[in-house]
């Protein structure tokens, strides 16, 4: 198996990257196809380069640049080098910590969606009470239709069970209540769609307020809304750390309590970042291709390596593509 | 001036209710139609009752029922009562802690719309590292034409002004990105509208992770989104709250430290509260309807009575028919 690494993506590109991906070829029993600057990766492996080669990127796409306007004009920049050898077949993954708008245009642009889906959705994790359950879309379609979000049951079910190792994953569809006349004829429609799917293992709406429950692991909405959530569980869990810090620093009595809490604060914090920057997928393009989250160390990207090595090696595409056909027939 | 106070609504009533309206009876130089049970209500008054007086109301609305049936069936019942008394002008104003949706339906039902507006919407206050900020619509209209968002920005923005004292309010639309290009058509529709109003101070878009920054006053949405929002807020802090709590058990070094700082997670919790429950006004309905939160005590219920008098007050009504018609010539 050989997996493609966009070596240039992330705060701590190219080191923390080529480091781990130099630990996945050593220890994953795969090839890794490192795309880059030659120089700069060359000197970040130094001596070791059992099974990994590098491709030369002279350019990189930053996660500031508008999405779709870099990856037209940065033909060179790892992320679409990256994207057309995959295309082409030079690997069987690929795996970036790089911008998920470049990602996702350029996915869309080299690979194409997978056959049948309509639109591709961007899942990730979010933690729990319980264990943690996935959201997607999470802002690649601003608008959608409720065929859509069937798909993205479907295909978040598939890989909950697959990746996440949960046997018949209870999908959820995001609204404001819990009965099914509630929400927009978005999610009303969508609610009798889901309902008929044979598939899945549909168990109603979810409301923001109970997600964190646990109660349901994979949940679907539109991006537009599922950006929102992300963006406003991103925005309070700031807000709520700033005001405890501030109130800390008002008192002696209260430094120290925090001093000997500090543990506590940080277990919760990293539980967090986890939401806030905990990777996602792209779901729905013709190939397999793994986000891993901007800030990773080599860890997280030895682990992005690790998920695309079980995607590649799970049934996920084919179990996608019949589920597909066969919710042509249910839901038209 | 005469302000109606539903006796029934909310967590703590009538107890609560009665003696929060006795406050304001004896303070703010009103008078005071309590409506609710009156036996009860007597009792809870037990000799204060100077500029009260009872209408007695043989039922009530609890908040799980389905507001639409709940206030066509139990038409005796506080709230219906009061907002009769409200649209026969036996009164300027009415206070309620009871069920927010009962009271929209109800206010659509007995008071109907304002003047020149087409969707009435529900609006709360939200903490931020600044001001408090001003969210409408937080879930009254889950399917909105950019027409009601502009209208939701001319009332939040004169009601922002008036009650909440803020002169210029800096006016913003939630969306998934900064950039005007960004979010589904009916954000993108609104930027353009709300970019050529004249008559209120529009600030661009804002996304949920800054909008506790505190840059905006008014911030305004479709009541789907603006539910998503306010429940992914009320989820997440009780989530974190309680993992802080758990991490915290785990161990006595722990326990004590978490002593030392009781009082600023009160603080924080305190200040969530208020947006989690804070209290909503119902703009756009003929009438002044006043909510304050379900958890509400005495003093809570005497802020509301004092929020509805500066309402009463002040020239918001006429103010918004003003903006309303000059805004028809603006945006059609």
């Amino acid at each position: 198996m050989k997996i493609i690494v966009d070596a240039m993506g992330g705060d701590h590109a190219p080191s923390e990257v080529v480091l781990g991906a130099a630990k996945a070829a050593s220890e994953l029993e795969i090839d890794v196809v490192l795309v880059g600057n030659e120089e700069k990766i060359k000197s970040c492996l130094g001596g070791q380069a059992s099974r990994i080669e590098i491709v030369n990127a002279q350019e990189v796409i930053s996660n500031d640049e508008p999405p779709v306007a870099a990856v037209r004009t940065k033909k060179n920049a790892s992320i679409p080098m990256g994207l057309r050898l995959l295309k082409e077949g030079y690997g069987d993954a690929m795996v970036s910590a790089g911008s998920t708008g470049a990602l996702m245009a350029g996915g869309l642009f080299t690979l194409g969606r997978f056959e049948g889906i309509e639109r591709p959705a961007i899942a990730t994790v979010f933690p729990t009470k319980k264990r943690p359950a996935l959201l997607l879309d999470i802002g690649a379609n601003s608008e959608c239709k409720p065929k859509n979000l069937v798909q993205f049951a479907l295909m978040g079910s598939i890989y909950c069970k697959e990746i996440m190792g949960v046997e018949q994953p209870r999908v959820g569809l995001l609204n404001i209540g819990v009965e099914e006349e509630k929400g927009n004829s978005l999610v009303k429609t969508t609610y009798v769609m889901l309902k008929e799917l044979k598939n899945i293992n549909f168990c109603g709406n979810v409301e923001p307020r109970d997600f964190f429950d646990g109660n349901f692991d994979v949940v679907v909405c539109d991006g537009f809304t599922g950006n929102i959530f992300l963006k406003t569980v991103e925005g309070l869990a700031a807000f709520l750390l700033g005001q405890l810090k501030d109130e800390i620093k008002s008192s002696i009595k209260y430094s120290l309590g925090a001093l000997l809490i500090k543990p506590v604060f940080n277990a919760v914090k990293s539980r967090l970042d986890y939401s806030e920057y905990g990777g996602a997928m792209l779901l729905g393009l013709d190939g397999i291709l793994v986000k891993c989250h901007g800030s990773s160390d080599r860890k997280a990207i030895f682990n992005g390596i690790k998920v695309a090595k079980k995607f590649v090696e799970s049934d996920i595409l084919s179990e996608i593509k019949e589920a597909i056909k066969e919710t042509e027939g249910q839901v038209g």
